[in-house]
């Protein structure tokens, strides 16, 4: 799926919302613990009953892999679910992966390359830099989502943090052009190594405000914004701050859709929490001209 | 195994060397393709081998999660051999994960638990900063092994560059403290976040004179040094600027020692390659006198 295809698809469903099947056993509803295969049970009822609403789905591969092949499974059976569907949705793998070339073409082949699990992105590290991430920018129509700034407090110890000139020079009148935080120089570096075509940003709603910054420097590119929910982000401060003419805005909620029952109804309670926000989003919009009443 | 047992491991063993268990398929002896597990089976007989040869071994999770839930049972297995040995080894998943807390708490527990894989570390990446990697110092003797310089190009990316001062201040005689770079920046937050007894780091090879300055900063941390044979670093330097009186080092080395030989003889090939790098090893730890002759 490329930008334009997922723009559609954002029209379409008057929506940008990306559910995180954050499909963590100990939560699930407990009658489905009884099924040979709780997690896949789980997720396609929460797929079937939200895919009119969503226009993303966010396995995060924590999730999955804490159940070595089974969980791998689990996660096979979704993909192939989502493929079987009616209508088109945006498939995100939440791996943050990143390593050296040799390595990264590896992970990307496991989750982008069709014959593997054929997501339509992955989350990826930028720490190791260029060629840990190039692998992930190969595949047509397909989506390296690089981590810029995250949504826990961890991230202020690498991702924000800029040197504090020394307050002598200011004293004297000296200005010193501020370095660049951590955040930005990833998304100003990594701007060269591909397009808005194969390129997006991972961007933290907790600092909704931050997104203004971002938008300054990557007017253009899709945003995945995790936090909104459950991790307490304001869906109409990310639309201010992230949202351009053509939406850019992926914004991703978890818990406080799938989790949003554990009872025999879960999927219809989820069902109703993800028409609550696709209505919010349908307004932010509407009021952004995206789409039309 | 604390790093008292892995610091007894190396005297009695007189070697650092880790084995990266990079099993490519595409690189496997041709008749192990018959088998029904084939990389089982190269891991198998390449650790039965060189046991007496390495002290840690380094399954790299890409080349595993490449093959899906049959890749995850291959490494289990690999694993459940490792623990069969009469000689201990230390282990590393070379996974590099690292997410939210709550993601991070799975991806350890997946890979450190006792009940899970049961590794004695893993491979972190600290982009996310504290609360990614915390969930990974909660295994008493076990590892987080967390990237600090690694010894890929796209270290330059992020890891190395520090912003330089205006000249026009340097004319005028200001002096302005230059800011840290990333990977020391990395080394000196992660020092407090745990101790020697549950944190290493991974010091790129390539560039062997940094180790120095890495061991200004750390003097006593485990240091994970991978490239050295394919990838080109000199095991003298290594020890030259790495090494300290406990010995302080991992030295990785993969396709040199696995994909000596595509023959029958491949394990023996290996054994071989592992033999030359444990006897290079023997003379610098005996010159450093962590050892005697």
């Amino acid at each position: 799926m490329n930008k334009k295809a997922l723009q559609d698809l954002i029209r379409e469903k008057r929506s940008f919302l990306c559910i995180g099947l954050d499909s963590d056993m100990e939560k699930l509803p407990p009658h489905l613990l009884e099924e040979e295969d709780p997690i896949f049970e789980f997720n396609k009822a929460i797929i079937q009953a939200t895919a009119h609403l969503a226009v993303a789905y966010k396995p995060n591969l924590a999730f999955y892999e804490c159940h070595g092949a089974e969980g791998w499974k689990s996660l096979e059976k979704t993909m192939a679910y989502i493929r079987s569907l009616d209508t088109p949705v945006f498939t995100i793998a939440d791996a943050k992966r990143g390593d050296i070339g040799n390595s990264s073409r590896l992970y990307a082949k496991t989750f982008l390359d069709p014959e593997k699990l054929d997501f339509n992105s992955v989350t990826v590290n930028p720490y190791m830099g260029h060629d840990s991430v190039e692998p992930f920018l190969q595949y047509k129509d397909k989506f390296a989502i690089i981590l810029a700034l995250t949504s826990n407090p961890g991230a202020a110890d690498f991702q924000l943090p800029t040197s504090h000139p020394s307050g002598n020079l200011e004293k004297l009148g000296i200005k010193i052009q501020s370095r660049r935080k951590l955040y930005e120089q990833v998304l100003i570096r990594s701007y060269d190594w591909g397009s808005e075509e194969n390129i997006m940003f991972v961007a933290g709603a907790t600092k909704a405000e931050m997104l203004k910054k971002i938008r300054n420097i990557i007017p253009y590119h899709f945003l995945l914004v995790p936090g909104v929910g459950a991790q307490g982000g304001s869906l109409e401060e990310v639309a201010r701050y992230g949202m351009n003419h053509e939406c850019g805005l992926l914004v991703n909620s978890s818990r406080g859709i799938i989790f949003a029952s554990r009872g025999e109804d879960f999927h219809l309670k989820a069902q109703e929490k993800a028409q609550e926000v696709q209505q919010k989003m349908e307004k932010l919009l509407t009021e952004k001209g995206v789409i039309s009443k």
